[in-house]
This record gives C-alpha cells, structure tokens and sequence, in this order.
C-alpha cells in the first residue's frame, strides 16, 4: 500500500483509563519521533524492542536511529513471524532475553510488530519483574487500530487462542501510518474489515465515510490516518467504558463468533483465511443473522456485503477455498468460542448499519438453521 | 509442631484494597470450611487445586471432601514439592491442567500448599483467561504469615528469584492453623522469623510479647492463631499502604538484603539454609549494622538475637554449615539484590525495636567494611 500523507497529516487518541491512560499517535514518520517521544515519557528508561524476522528487516533499523539519536540504550530480540510465536516457547525465550538485557522494572518493553508481536511483548511486559513500563509501535493495519488498543495480551494454548495472557495498558502507542506501505495488500485488506466494524458496531457516520472514501484509506494519505484515528477512538471509547471485559466491551466481537469459527474450520491455515477474513464474512453473516432475527433490514446485510465486496474481501462462505466442515461442526466451534447457557447463546446482534446490540438469549437452534441456509445458498 | 487450639479461637484480617479486598480466615479447622466459604463467595465455580505431593499426601483429602460437601467441583494438580516447582516448566504445565479441567473465567483456582505452590498457583490464576478467580489455603508457617498476603505471585528463572510474575490477589485465604502440625519443626521456626520480623519492622509490642509467648505460638492454640493473625495484620497494612510496592511496602524487606545474600552464598542449598533462617540472621546483622551506623543502640541487637537464638534460629554467618565466600563475594550478592547507586545503597534499617526506616544513602563501603568485622568476630 504505497502512502502519500504529507507531514502535517497526524492524529492524536487519547485512551482514558484514570491512572493507566496514555496516547497513541497517529500519522507518517511517526517512528523517527519514538526516541523522543519516549525519552519525554520515561526519562533514563532503557528498551528491549520485540520484534519478528519480517518487520525487523523493514523497519527496525529506523526505530533503532530513533532511539539512540535520543540516548536510549536499546537492545533489539527478533523472533520468527507469524502467529506460532504466541507461544509460551517464545514467551520464555522473550522474557529471558529482556531479563539478560539487565532490564529493570522502569525500563521498557517496545513492541515492533503486528498483533502477534504486539500481543506477545504487550504479555512479557506485563510479567517480567510483575510490570515493566510497555510500549507499542503496530505496522500492521489490524495491529493499529484493534490489537495496539485495549490492553488485552496474551499467547494461544494447545487448547485455543489468547487462552493465557494479562491486560496490561502500553504508556504510549505510535502508529507510523508510512509503514503500512510495506504491509501485503491482503494483509491491509484484512486489518480493513476491523475499520468497518467500528462503522458497523455504532458510527453508522464512519460507515457510510468508509464507503465513500475506501480508495483514499488504501491509498494512504489524510484519509488513512482519519480512518485510523477514528477506528483507535472507537476502540479506545469502548475500552475506556469497560477496561476489563466484564459487559459493553463485547460489542468489539462483532462478526467475530462466526469469523473465529470458520478459523477454526480451516484449520487457522492464513493461505485459506486470515483473521480479517474471517471477520469479513462474519459481520456479514451477523447482519444477515439478525435479518432473518427480524432484527435488521436484509438490505442492511446487503449494504455491508457490498461494501466488503468492493474492497475486495470475502463476504461469504463460498468465497473460501477448498471444503468446510458440514453446518454442524461449524455450530460446534461456535459453540466452544462461547459458552452455550440451555441451548443458547451470547451474540452480537444488530437492529441496522451502526446499531449492534449484545443479545444472551440467541436459540442455538436459529443459529444452526441459518448456517444450513448459509451452504445450500 | 503439635496444636491443641479449641474451636473457639478464631480470627478474620480484611486485607483493605477497595475493589480487591479479601479476608484471611485464620484458625484450626478453616480447610474443612473451605467448600462453605468459597461457595459463598464465588456460588457456581468449580475449582482446579494445585498443591504438591507432599502437602496432596497429608491435607488433599479434608479440602476435596469440604468441596465435595458444598457440591463444588475440583481438579486436582498436583506438583512436586520444593522450589524449582516455581519454574516456566511448572507454569506451562499448570496452565495447562487448569484449561484441560475447562475451568472459565468465573471458576476458581485453589492453592494449597507453602509459599511455593502459592506463588505459582497465583501466577497461574492471574494468566489463564487473563485472570480467574484465586483462593489461598496456605499450609507451611511462612506462607500463612508472609506468601499469602499481598498479591504478590512469580516462578524463578535462570537469572534469579521471582523474576516473573503478576500482582493477582486472591478471593480469600484460609489459614488453618492445625495444617502446621504436620510441618517440620525447621519449616515452623523458619516462618516464625518473619513472624518476629513484623514485631521488629513496627510493633514493638508483638515483639515483646512474641519474648513473652514464643513457646505457646509453637505448641499451637490461641497464642498461634494471635501471632498469625497480627502477622497478616501487619502485612496486610503495609500492602493496603502500597499495594504495587513502590515505597513503603520496602520495609518488609526488613532482614532480607543480608538473608537474600546469604541465601545465594549458600547456593540456596536447603540443607545449609532456608529462607526463614537467612532472614533471621539477616534481621540480627540489620540491627547490628544500625548500631554501627549509630542509628540503634548494639543492645537492641543484642536483644533480637537473644530472642530468635531462644527459638532455635541461626542468628549469626558463623551459625551457617560449611564455609562461606569471602566478605567482598557477600557484598557483590547484596549489590546485586539491589540496584546500586554512586557507590550507595538501599537498606531498612533501624532507630531500635519496632523502628524499622528506609535509607537509600547506605555506603557499599561501610557495608563491607561491617562484613569483614562480622566474619572475624
Ligand atoms: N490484543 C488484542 O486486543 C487483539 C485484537 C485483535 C487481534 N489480536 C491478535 O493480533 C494477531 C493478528 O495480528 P496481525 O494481523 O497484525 O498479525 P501478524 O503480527 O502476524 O502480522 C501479519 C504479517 O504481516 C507482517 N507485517 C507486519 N507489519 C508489516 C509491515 N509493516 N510490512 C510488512 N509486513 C508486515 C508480519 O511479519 C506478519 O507476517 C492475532 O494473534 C490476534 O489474536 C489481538
Ligand atoms: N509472594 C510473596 O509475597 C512471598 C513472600 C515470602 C516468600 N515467598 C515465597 O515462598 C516460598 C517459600 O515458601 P515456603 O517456605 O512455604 O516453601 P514451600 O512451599 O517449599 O514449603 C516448604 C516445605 O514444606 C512442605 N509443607 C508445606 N506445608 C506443609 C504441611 N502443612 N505439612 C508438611 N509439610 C508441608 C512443602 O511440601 C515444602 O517441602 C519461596 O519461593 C518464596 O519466594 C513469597
Ligand atoms: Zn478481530
Ligand atoms: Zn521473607
């Protein structure tokens, strides 16, 4: 994705969590300013930078400039890309790699990554010496308008994904929009399915500018880093709202039970679907859903699909290669992703573009007559 | 260490941290109230006990029956004994049982052992699913004085001790004083040094009386259950002061500079020295080096190590088995347990009994210097 966002085009989101609140920074260039900005923050901090194999050889060298040329002594660890590397292997090895940086509990941890590095530093900055100060630099879209936001860290088990993990807050998160311009353009599109979720879940406004303005987000420019600061306000508000994911803070899994399913379904295998895929096809299935709920509009599922099309996402269960499970296999990792109360379930649900609601009482029976529906389709 | 406490002497602490505040119940028979008390707080959880297999042999039964009887469901995790069970081994390995046992976030889990199993069970119960439900049922002395209050969890790596962790507090802590009876009497002394230690940090009273009553809190019954509960009194107040330990929480450390250093000139061989040993000498040479220093007089000194001596405690390096490293060798451990600063240091040291203060100006110099008189003494 090749950016062409002058200077003057920066965001600032505040995340307001009392004690714990902190800025991200938005806009081009932003990774030259991390020295300062973080020498401003955290005086005298050292930093240990997680990063992976990828995203080192592109970009690790301008952030390691910034540091010094701010006195920040910084030792880079670069671990393999993709997702295996939320392991507790790779957990060990990063925190035994920060702790023989002879890093102390004020010093830093600093992210370079997408959502995996993101996801994995944020964790061992949470536990190496019970809490040392966190920050983040996403170059992923998704890492910088969903995962860089929020706080949740964490690693996948044998049993799941994210199972083990602690919320712990960065002091500061720099979203360099420049650096999506290295990003694959499946990866940019994937990280966009979780920019129109934020229109989807309450700013039918952003949704509708989205539509309009889609071309000029892939492009980069002014418009990118609009859509990326109003995707880290919307997170941030939810957040703010609910810290810890005790209620409201569901409405951020939009299209995701029915995303994280067909994940599982195939077999979390990134050439067949990524996460934003899945998404894709998710809130499409979530309006549609709730259509056939007597919720929403059928036109309502239609608008998104549209958009999402446009765009050049999946949108549908078809658009996935090769076979999926049978309907009642897909019902049973939904199942699993949330916990079933007397045959029935926890979804996100919407009354129209902009208008989820969380519902606790969805009838697993619905839900297995519309997957049906789905395949026969 | 035998108890012939009667049922009627009983006490409850409330550990004081808004949100997070929690009661240590503490008296004979709490394990068999656990299944009562935990259904009370936490009505639905089912439960995952970690414990290792020496404590499994001895109280595993009188827990899972008490559960049984309240209709909560438990797991049994069971550990090997000692302190290399505080390990990332150990912490993958228990992650792992509590997801097999598919306990949620609203489940709980049980430690139930000393200090070690403690601190992993805490760390455990704070990274699955970013945090379930924990309940204390410490068994050894230390942990029911010391380990099990103040949220403090963490295993050890390669670089050191409780390297990594997480402040996770618990739900509840029962101590059930009759667990003692089956811990060795070197274990119970050990635990009692830290018991004297909160006389010495700031109540000068419990010392006297601790002088007074040492051999009852030995032989069980309501002098027990007293010394146990101003204990975790004691504690409980620095934390509800500093629950994140940023200032005044360092006044627990009273003794510990000098233990922890003795400890790691030992090779932290049990056989030579346990923790509670090195803190009681490390309390002695704490007083000492005051009165070097001219902040005590040497008679309070004197009055502490006649006291830990009567219980059966080392009080001084040359109570130790086996040679030591030299003085200058001692010295590089204490500099490493704490950062040190143009040449000084950061002590608890004392104005005399029950006036433990924090100085953050010691002279490494006078500390080795008071060294080198001590190995010669
Ligand atoms: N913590 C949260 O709240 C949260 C929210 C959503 C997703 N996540 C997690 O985020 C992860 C997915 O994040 P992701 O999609 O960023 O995956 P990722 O980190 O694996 O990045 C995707 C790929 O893009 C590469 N890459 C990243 N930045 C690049 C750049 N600027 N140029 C070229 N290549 C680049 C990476 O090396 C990787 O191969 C998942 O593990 C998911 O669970 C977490
Ligand atoms: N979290 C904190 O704030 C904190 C504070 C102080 C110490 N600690 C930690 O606590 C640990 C030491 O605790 P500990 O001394 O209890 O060690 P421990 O857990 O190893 O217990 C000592 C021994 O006693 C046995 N034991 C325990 N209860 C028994 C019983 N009722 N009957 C018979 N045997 C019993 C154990 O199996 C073990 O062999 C250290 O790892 C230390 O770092 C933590
Ligand atoms: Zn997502
Ligand atoms: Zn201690």
């Amino acid at each position: 994705m090749k950016s062409n966002a002058g200077p003057g085009e920066e965001a600032r989101v505040r995340v307001d969590l009392g004690a714990r609140s902190y800025d991200i920074l938005i806009g081009p260039g932003r990774i030259a300013e991390a020295g300062a900005q973080i020498a401003q923050r955290l005086p005298d901090a050292q930093v240990a930078i997680i990063t992976d194999e990828t995203v080192a050889g592109l970009h690790l060298d301008t952030l390691g400039e910034s540091l010094s040329a701010a006195g920040i002594k910084a030792v880079p660890i670069i671990l393999p890309a993709g997702e295996r590397t939320k392991s507790f292997e790779h957990l060990m090895q990063a925190c035994d790699a920060v702790l023989d940086a002879r890093l102390e509990r004020g010093d830093a941890v600093v992210a370079l990554g997408g959502g995996v590095i993101g996801d994995l530093t944020g964790f061992v900055a949470g536990i190496v010496r019970r809490g040392m100060h966190y920050v983040q630099v996403p170059t992923s879209l998704l890492a910088q308008v969903d995962s860089s936001v929020g706080g949740k860290t964490g690693i996948n088990t044998g049993h799941g994904k994210n199972l083990v993990g602690v919320f712990h807050q960065p002091e500061l998160v720099l979203a360099d929009t420049d650096v999506l311009d290295t990003l694959s353009e499946r990866e940019f599109r994937a990280g966009y399915a979780e920019v129109a979720k934020y229109g989807l879940i309450d700013r039918p406004e952003f949704f509708a500018w989205l539509e309009d303005n889609w071309r000029e987000v892939f492009s980069g420019g002014a418009a990118r880093v609009e859509a990326i600061a109003t995707s880290c306000q919307a997170k941030a508000d939810v957040v703010a709202a609910d810290e810890r994911e005790s209620g409201h803070r569901a409405l951020l899994n939009l299209g995701h039970t029915f995303g994280h399913a067909l994940e599982a379904a195939t077999g979390y295998d990134s050439r067949r679907l990524v996460h934003g895929e899945g998404v894709a096809i998710g809130v499409v299935l979530a309006h549609e859903f709730s259509a056939r709920m007597n919720h929403a509009s059928p036109d309502d599922a239609r608008r998104v699909a549209e958009h999402l099309r446009a765009v050049g996402l999946p949108t549908s269960i078809h658009d996935i290669d090769g076979e999926l499970p049978p309907p009642d296999i897909l019902m049973e990792h939904i199942a699993q992703d949330k916990k079933v109360k007397r045959g029935k379930l926890t979804f996100i649900l919407t009354r129209g573009i902009g208008q989820s609601f969380i519902a606790d009482d969805v009838p697993q029976s619905e839900v297995l007559g519309f997957l049906k529906e789905k395949y026969t389709q």
